[in-house]
């Protein structure tokens, strides 16, 4: 609990240990000491940084008091002077350690890592619920825009059946200035690597790992069920090209990199949870399809809500900090004022389902003989899987043959692959260009 | 604190009393009983309502055990067995009687009254500090869309500088109709009232009043200081013209009501607030302007999470139920847990600045002689008084002169009211046919 040893004063300080010094532990720092009357106001006591944990003791760190410094982050935790852990170190088996030190200590912890809390999340719950202590993660989806509170407190009287959401701007940034100039992939990683929009391996962008771990995280508090990020299904978007850009603007559509989790419900009425990651096409008069450059939203359907819609800037030291702050405040209040937030809570146990269950729309691209009978032949190789065709467009590809472009009812992932292994396996099917989703009714 | 008797259960039961049985009281009441077990697995104990109160106890209430209906309100919040009050009345002096009795009794209030907070919130947050209760109120702004939430909590380490909403459906609707259907206001308010959006009296909403006890909410929480509804500077939309609204397309813009809440530094760097509601003009590429329907947004710029953009259903029954109940858990919580919400913080203590200093930009709609001069006389006019002109747009009236359009440079609402006084005393000008503000740059 707070120290309450200088109780000369009214309210406990709030001792903080802050872990990390890169962009993100700079802005906190610094907003906290700048802004300290308005946080002892809002907390209803001081808040007081008492250690900082760094990696590398010799770096020159300008206006930070050395005498606050450390390489031991797991003493640092445990300090009887510390009440409070941020931890913006990033990475998952270090500050894995040292934050399930801090919560079994008592030590509440506000985390800005998604990685850390999709992959552990069940071990940190449990850490905290044996202590008592707040775990605070709202800096780990979509940075300032808040989501991880709006699941966890204003919808908890709600049941939320869809989120969906942009929740990586570097994706965004590369998939919006495709569209908007015609630009290929591997020119827009290169421009937002020079921008530093991207990092020097982008793999944890482009490939959608980085917008899983918010899709565990998501699906977890939507469907208050135990969600990995190995549970969820990803693909990034290395494979779209300018053709498939131009088919999404032939459609009306435009390609975006979504995290999607959903409540599906099968025919005996058994609930189960899908978290996945993938580029899809998403009609231009859908919200998200104008999130543009790096911006995030999320896309939420509940039930008795309707549907709710969060923007803005989702990555970034400033945005990042503000969520941070944000959980500081509120952990803060609960260490001066007692109380404890909600936990992640998983009571409602749903199972992740199978990914061939997932039902959706989809966009198939391909090229075909250009003779008679071709298109009843492709149709009924789609029919026979049980899956209906919603639009069909035919246009000549001189030499090649004829292109065609279908857009699929809803059906089953399962189905849709059948039916794609059946295409390439048809002699009249010269080439299965591309299978793109299709999102967002 | 919550009914311990029943301790043979491992959490006490949160003793409920609901006031009021229209709309939302009749769905807040459904789904408290139909997901009793979502509720108590996401509060951690059971939630009970105990107590019913309504005026007229003879209407039939089929689904309703009779035995919970009172129409002695103040006796019910007062009962022992009763933890936690839902207020769905309505109406201003009545709640307050009722509000007022049950926090000071230290029962946890949640309500969806606008026009009581916004009216009363200084004296509704003493009864609360008094006694310890928590008192809600997501669904007063904006139903199910967070962001009371937000502004009390996820933004409580940030610095808000503007908040600027669509936050009354009605004018939303009516204005939105006019913009794609080129319909006068008359026509577009018999609609309304048809389809259910307005009210026999529309007063409330045509002339801004809902939307001014929400922007009194909203500058309150954004700015940590006291604003009433009296506070707020209030023009409706009735003298909306569809020659307005062909104007405002000339300039690129569409017309919405909007709730602004500012915080104004003049040139000695003292800070106030600014809370004001009227109809104006805002640019096709800003995220309000593609607000349709009925729909509500609130967009919120703070100093580190930058341009946020919270949109959804800002009314009707199951949104605001929706609201209710996450408020209804999150008391539940604090109950059974301990601890206790932020309350309205004031500490900033911010003045109501004056309106005549607010600075926007105008678009000035006039009737001019059509000779020579006349342009420089009039721009001398504005000039005289500081303000500055962006774009001039002068077209042939027929008969009547010449049709001339001005958008100004952001100016201080008294420079622009001299202006358009000393316009009105110009005889070159034969008539100011609107003067409308413009916002988001």
């Amino acid at each position: 609990m707070a120290d309450q040893a200088d109780n000369n004063a009214a309210a406990p300080t709030v001792g903080v240990a802050l872990l990390g010094m890169g962009t993100v532990g700079t802005e906190v720092l610094r907003i906290l000491q700048e802004d300290a009357q308005d946080f002892t106001a809002r907390t209803g006591g001081p808040i007081e940084v008492r250690g900082i944990a760094v990696s590398d003791l010799t770096k020159p760190r300008p206006g930070v008091p050395a005498e606050l410094l450390t390489d031991d982050a797991v003493g640092l935790v445990k300090r009887d002077d510390i009440d409070l852990v941020i931890e913006v170190i990033g990475g998952i088996d270090y500050p894995r350690t040292v934050v399930l030190s801090a919560l079994r200590a008592g030590k509440s912890v506000v985390t800005a890592n998604k990685a850390l809390v999709a992959a552990h999340s069940a071990e940190l719950s449990e850490a905290a619920d044996s202590s008592g202590a707040d775990l605070f993660f709202e800096a780990a989806v979509a940075a300032a825009i808040p989501v991880v509170g709006p699941l966890r407190r204003s919808l908890a009287g709600d049941r939320v059946n869809q989120v969906m959401g942009i929740v990586n701007g570097t994706t965004n940034f590369i998939l919006d200035a495709m569209y908007k100039r015609g630009a290929s992939y591997d020119e827009m990683l290169a421009e937002a690597t020079a921008l530093g929009y991207a990092e020097a391996d982008p793999s944890a962008d482009v490939d959608g790992y980085d917008a899983a771990s918010k899709a565990a995280i998501l699906a977890s508090l939507a469907f208050h069920s135990q969600v990995g990020s190995s549970d969820v299904h990803v693909e990034g978007i290395r494979s779209i090209t300018k053709a498939d850009i131009e088919a999404a603007k032939a459609a009306g559509c435009t390609i975006k990199l979504l995290a999607i989790c959903e409540r599906m419900v099968d025919d005996n009425g058994a609930e189960s949870v899908s978290a996945r990651v993938y580029p899809a096409l998403i009609p231009l008069d859908h919200p998200l399809s104008s999130v543009s450059e790096s911006f995030n939203a999320i896309f939420v359907v509940a039930e008795y809500a309707g549907r709710l819609m969060f923007y803005g800037n989702g990555a970034g030291g400033n945005p990042t900090a503000s969520a941070v702050l944000g959980d500081v405040v509120a952990a803060a209040r609960n260490i001066v004022h007692g109380g404890r937030a909600p936990g992640m809570s998983t009571y409602a146990d749903l199972p992740v389902g199978d990914f061939g269950s997932v039902r959706t729309r989809y966009h198939v691209d391909m090229v075909v003989d250009d003779r008679p009978g071709v298109l009843a032949e492709v149709a009924s190789t789609f029919s026979g899987q049980g899956v209906s065709l919603k639009t069909v467009r035919q246009e000549d590809a001189g030499d090649a043959g004829a292109r065609l472009v279908v857009i699929t009812h809803h059906a089953a992932e399962s189905d849709l692959e059948s039916t794609v292994d059946n295409l390439k396996n048809n002699d009249a099917v010269k080439a299965v260009n591309s299978v793109i989703r299709m999102e967002g009714n």
